[in-house]
């Protein structure tokens, strides 16, 4: 079968791209000694999380312990969960996973590690913790070196956890010195620094300007998508993941009407451009708006112009929230459909 | 079980609230004499749709072929599909779902009547269609009086078709005019005009000001959201759905942290309002970003303000791309939990 034979709208994976895109981050951090721990979080699907791991990542990153039970049920052992955990419900199903894979979790504040030892404890185990730390991004994470090392202290200071290192989301020019004098506070008090643990997809080739850094999380780069390239960290060629989408409506000269609107594009904005997409037909066409079921298409400006029943190739603005509304994807190869992947993590937000 | 031992993120349904929407509505339609074709896009729940109709509906409404078939795979059997459906896989679906159900259609196009002719013809059926007309949305739909009784000809002389009326949305204070001017038309075509089909919560209430009008279609109102309540059609005190969500941090005394982002909350903006949701324990606290799993509040104006652990209440911005996020929802009467739905159309987006 191929993807023009598909019924739209539909999710379409070109698995070259996708294997040289996880091939191409690969070689980088390994040239730059950084370990890799992709972030399932844009794909969803334990097939592909299997890929990253044979292709040398040293285990993935989940944002959700729904997600992390999804891949551990996928046999994947090795997770980064950097996430604050609170209350019994969580506490318990992260126990649980331990006792089947290797799980290692952040916290930014004293009440979630005080929920970590005590779970721990119970269990009769160990576990790994990060402090995550903020240098200006505005979300989670302890603000100062010195709040760092407190809370690095108090986790070494219970003997069912292990101060397993750093973490932060995304890296900026603060990033390294922040990590430095956390570092000189950390030795002050005798406790090694072992995982320096940084992410993101859009500066993800700088990594290795990090000091101090071990380890990168990306997620976007598999796939790649619209905010990526408009970031310069991947080219239009290189992006993997498509929307298949029918012109339903020709309602007048100007404009065309897809049938994908937010409910399979998002509604998540372009990062330093316009629209909900690009049409890769058609690349004056602007995408300005969708209704929940309708991409709405200014074509004034090409020549020719999507006919009504013509079907058009999306890039998306952001493929982790994409995926994350469907409930497959299909992978092909020069149009081939060669597999079609339940999205099993979807929808995991518990 | 009580909502307050449920998991967080979590959706939950007050089920007394759900069934006065649903009643609101209803009363209100039948005292002026419009029929009532609810949007299951909303909840996309058969059980919601089945108390729709025992208040009183004629009929739901799907947007998708894939939400029609979850509806009418829980026995219900009058549907109106107001969207273009183009190509044979489709087709011969909606031919499929005729055998099991009593089906209307729209087309705003030639191309798309002779779709529908051909495949009634072949199945040996007669497929009532209406006209989609826009009157100033800018979206699909005939643009003139004129193009729609044109096109409501070209429906009449298909054998295998019949011209069932007029459909839009949303409707505005054009529709009325569009519609008589659309009769006189096909008055003197000798074409009766049977159904005028409008549709929208925001506006709900005003239905009967649309002068020619026989049928609404709403879908928010079982619900609600927060945009419904900035367009003053609902109250805060009648809205139905909720998401519970814990603060998982607080890194700054500015600074809160929800376990719901934009894979719950979505990325839809507040019409009128800013933000991306209302904490109803603390009215004055912004939910001004959102990343995929983490809601970002400053509850600099809040006193006192959410501590570390605390599960608060959001009222979503647009409650549709929300359900539609999400595998379940739970119902609860005054807390107490009642049911679990899946929300079993969700993500059919062919």
């Amino acid at each position: 079968m191929q993807i023009q034979d598909l019924e739209t709208p539909v999710a379409v994976v070109d698995l070259d791209r996708l294997q040289a895109n996880i091939r191409r981050l690969q070689t980088y951090l390994d040239l730059h000694g950084l370990a890799n721990r992709p972030h399932i979080k844009t794909h969803k699907i334990p097939e592909i999380a299997h890929m990253q791991l044979e292709a040398g990542a040293t285990g993935i990153t989940c944002q959700k312990l729904g997600e992390a039970e999804i891949m551990v049920a996928a046999g994947i052992r090795e997770i980064f969960l950097p996430y604050n955990l609170l209350g019994p419900a969580k506490l318990e199903r992260l126990m649980h996973l331990t006792r089947r894979a290797r799980i290692r979790v952040t916290a930014d504040a004293e009440t979630v590690v005080q929920g970590y030892a005590e779970a721990a404890r119970a269990e009769g185990t160990v576990l790994p913790v990060l402090v995550e730390f903020d240098t200006g991004t505005g979300r989670c994470g302890v603000q100062s070196p010195q709040e760092a090392a407190d809370l690095a202290q108090t986790i070494a200071g219970h003997r069912s956890l292990h101060f397993a290192g750093l973490m932060t989301y995304p890296f900026n020019d603060q990033t390294g010195e922040f990590v430095a004098a956390t570092r000189r506070l950390l030795e002050a008090q005798g406790l090694p620094l072992e995982t320096v643990s940084i992410g993101g997809t859009p500066a993800m080739w700088q990594a290795h300007t990090v000091s101090g850094a071990t380890e990168h999380r990306a997620g976007t780069y598999v796939y790649g998508d619209r905010n990526t390239v408009l970031a310069g960290a991947m080219t239009l060629e290189a992006c993997a993941f498509h929307i298949r989408t029918t012109v339903v409506s020709r309602p007048t000269p100007e404009r065309a009407i897809l049938d994908a609107g937010s409910k399979v594009l998002s509604s998540d904005p372009a990062r330093g451009g316009s629209g909900y997409g690009q049409l890769l037909e058609y690349p004056d066409a602007v995408l300005y708006n969708l209704s929940e079921e309708h991409g709405w298409v200014d074509v004034s400006r090409c020549d020719p112009r999507p006919q009504i029943g013509e079907v058009v190739t999306v890039l998306p603005n952001h493929v982790c929230v994409v995926t994350n509304l469907l409930n497959q994807v299909v992978g092909h190869r020069r149009g081939e459909v060669e597999v079609v992947w339940p999205v099993l993590a979807r929808g995991m937000v518990q």
